[in-house]
């Protein structure tokens, strides 16, 4: 059991020397699968738990690109719209979670170690597409999955609250971040944007009222016809104005 | 010289001892007066630095008691609205300031010191009345005064981009903080609240579109004609539907 804590060359429990004390980062990675919304979770076989993909931040590191640094380290992708929607640091956090994920590998931290400590975790969310990424699991998880957002199961300490939240921030203005977060292709017809805003919403929204409300936001021009058989109930294809 | 960092009963160079490592929140305390926006500053008389009122977060303390603390430590005022707002990481935060801080007042920590280590800081801000407050200077700074926000000097570390994210913030979302700002008197006058909303947008707003935009939201009730002489171009008075 010596070398238990050993994951490649880094053991784990000299991760007080490269890390920041006190502080960790938990990510809400959301993503679209055939219009549905899931969440990208972590899994500890051996004690049944689930967790969102977190990390900790290098001690001269920016807190922005160590979440960047997390978020490609779980699922290949770069250069992704990230946001930092809130810093959870009540005291509850604090639990037996992380003793118990160490102890089902064979490794036992000293009961004054830095893994057992208080931390106050700054949370992202991110908005990705599934089929682009390669879910990796992290040095003390068995697995790394997506589950739909609609049976997502207990996870440990507050990692339910903050997906509540993440989707809370995300949908609060949607209509802001929906360039940024660069989920549509080049070009897309109307119906395509609405499902994009109904699953993320988490609801239906009217075709009519959709549509006036895009065209109000002037975010949106129009490029072509989409060329199918029947050229004259071909949809208009659409492109963003601002699209980076 | 030796006693120099003791403040009361506590020496400031044994905050370690009570106080998380490496994890600090800040405050952007913004005040009404005179229809003009005020922030609260600290200021460090020996080094004419200024600084947002700032502190750390005990062991065993929730974060947002901690920003609550620190609200009411320095202004008096406690049940004040609230709000995390940003979480400032980069490690160009860590610069020499309070190095200069500690060593005006003949504090000379070593070089390794808590103090001195690299902080990640938890923006919060509040709204508040100045006229209901009372400015208290914190153990290492000379005086803490409301400063308006047109005349801003150049703060400490990131200090002056806090104000402006946390101005953001505030304008963001406006109508919806509105009722829980608690700024407004039980009753008002459609007037006295486009006061409000001008102050803090930092912008006039037409009359006409104003008070269209406020029916609209449903968010006030007519009270009563406001008694004055000449009873016919007496204003109405309104108040808040869900006033807590």
């Amino acid at each position: 059991m010596k070398n238990a804590s050993k994951k490649g060359n880094v053991d784990i429990l000299d991760f007080d020397k490269y890390f920041l004390q006190h502080i960790a980062i938990d990510t809400v990675i959301l993503g679209f699968r055939e219009a549905k919304m899931m969440v990208l979770l972590l899994q500890y076989k051996n004690t049944k738990g689930y967790a969102l993909p977190g990390g900790f931040i290098f001690k001269n590191e920016n807190i922005n690109d160590a979440a960047r640094r997390i978020l490609k380290d779980r699922t290949g992708l770069d250069n992704i719209y990230l946001e930092q929607f809130y810093t959870f640091g009540d005291t509850s956090r604090q639990d037996k979670s992380m003793q118990q994920i160490l102890k089902a590998r064979g490794i036992k931290p000293p009961k004054d170690h830095f893994l057992l400590d208080r931390f106050i975790s700054i949370g992202y969310y991110a908005l990705v597409n599934c089929a682009h990424t390669s879910p990796t699991k992290d040095a003390l998880s068995d697995d790394c999955k997506w589950v739909d957002i609609k049976k997502i199961p207990q996870l440990i300490q507050d990692h339910n609250k903050m997906i509540e939240r993440a989707l809370h921030c995300l949908r609060k203005d949607l209509d802001q971040k929906l360039i940024a977060l660069n989920l549509m292709p080049e070009t897309f017809t109307m119906n395509e944007l609405q499902t994009l805003y109904e699953t993320i919403q988490g609801k239906k929204i009217r075709r009519t009222s959709f549509q006036r409300k895009i065209i109000n936001m002037d975010i949106v021009t129009m490029v072509k016809k989409k060329m199918t058989g029947a050229a004259n109930k071909a949809p208009y294809l659409y492109k963003f104005k601002l699209r980076k």
